[in-house]
């Protein structure tokens, strides 16, 4: 019923996660309500992004260069890696601004029970550089769940021949939280993981 | 903290109604994910939608040509005028089905509190066209509020002079509703609006 270049936008839109056919109409519809220039910016920024931005050649994080601006800096702590498992916690931890170390970003978690292996996710990179580097600690900063814990057991084991310390993030009850509304894993974890009050 | 181009784009999501700094960044990712292809037709999709949609001269529809399909198609019954407030109720009621008379689109509703006056929302067209027209009736589809009701009243009394009915859609409880959730306005109008059953 929508003239074409409408119904084109509308399914553009829904490429997007979480976006179906009400919310893709709705936002069609503001586009059509903004400024030319401001869809002409839109598109082109769109498009500019996706060209202008690729991985790290070291640490497979987003950037606009060939090395990162976190890899490049030498202020950094080159002995301290906090791997993660998508890109947007590297921008979490700097907006944080309290970790000084470099980062490594894999392509996922390992899921055996999904047929996502080791080699899918970047394993291998990480393992080079790590044996090329002179790292003391590697940090492992992965969503807590089963895949974060495969993925973190797998990575030390490959690497146990290494002078290096292995940590998580601890997990437990959220600041703040409401204890009713934890969850019983959580719990579970936050209780085995309890620290002495000294 | 994010490359200058993600941030970019994040800004042009932030254009769109109800998207806010977090949504905006979670969509920038998504398009990163996306096929150049898909990106390329999204952006060009955004600017030939915004370059070829405008008004239909006659009815103020959102048409891709100079007259829509809707006044330009004969078999229509040139008697009957539905006067909607939003152009996305035309699609409303042409994806029903069920209607087969013209259209007219207002720019919005007469709202003096808001400082909006029936010039502003394009009733001259409006009264123009019925003048030259030869309509039997014409009916308010607009969201029933104080400035549906105005607005109506508006037009009602410029066109009181012609031999024309003028009617609104029934207002009351949808259908399917929870006799308990509906609101006390609308079962004030579903009350003084009832219907004998014959």
């Amino acid at each position: 019923m929508y003239p074409s270049s409408i119904k084109n936008l509308i399914e553009s839109f829904k490429y997007l996660p979480g976006i179906g056919e009400k919310t893709a109409e709705r936002m069609a519809f503001a586009v059509l309500n903004l400024d030319k220039d401001q869809v002409e910016s839109f598109a082109s920024n769109m498009v500019e992004m996706k060209n202008n931005i690729h991985k790290c050649k070291i640490c497979n994080n987003l950037t606009e260069d060939e090395v990162c601006n976190i890899c490049s800096n030498e202020s950094r702590n080159k002995k301290s890696l906090v791997v993660v498992d998508d890109p947007k916690t590297v921008f979490v931890f700097e907006n944080l601004g309290i970790y000084k170390g470099l980062y490594h970003v894999l392509d996922g978690l390992i899921s055996p029970i999904d047929g996502v292996n080791p080699e899918d996710v970047g394993i291998s990179q990480l393992v080079d550089r790590v044996n090329n580097g002179n790292f003391d600690e590697i940090i492992f900063a992965f969503k807590p769940s089963i895949e974060g814990e495969t993925t973190a057991l797998y990575i030390k084991r490959v690497l146990s021949g290494m002078n290096i310390k292995f940590s998580r993030l601890a997990s437990g009850v959220p600041m703040g939280a409401d204890m009713e509304y934890v969850d019983s894993l959580t719990l579970e974890r936050a209780l085995s993981d309890r620290k002495e009050i000294e």
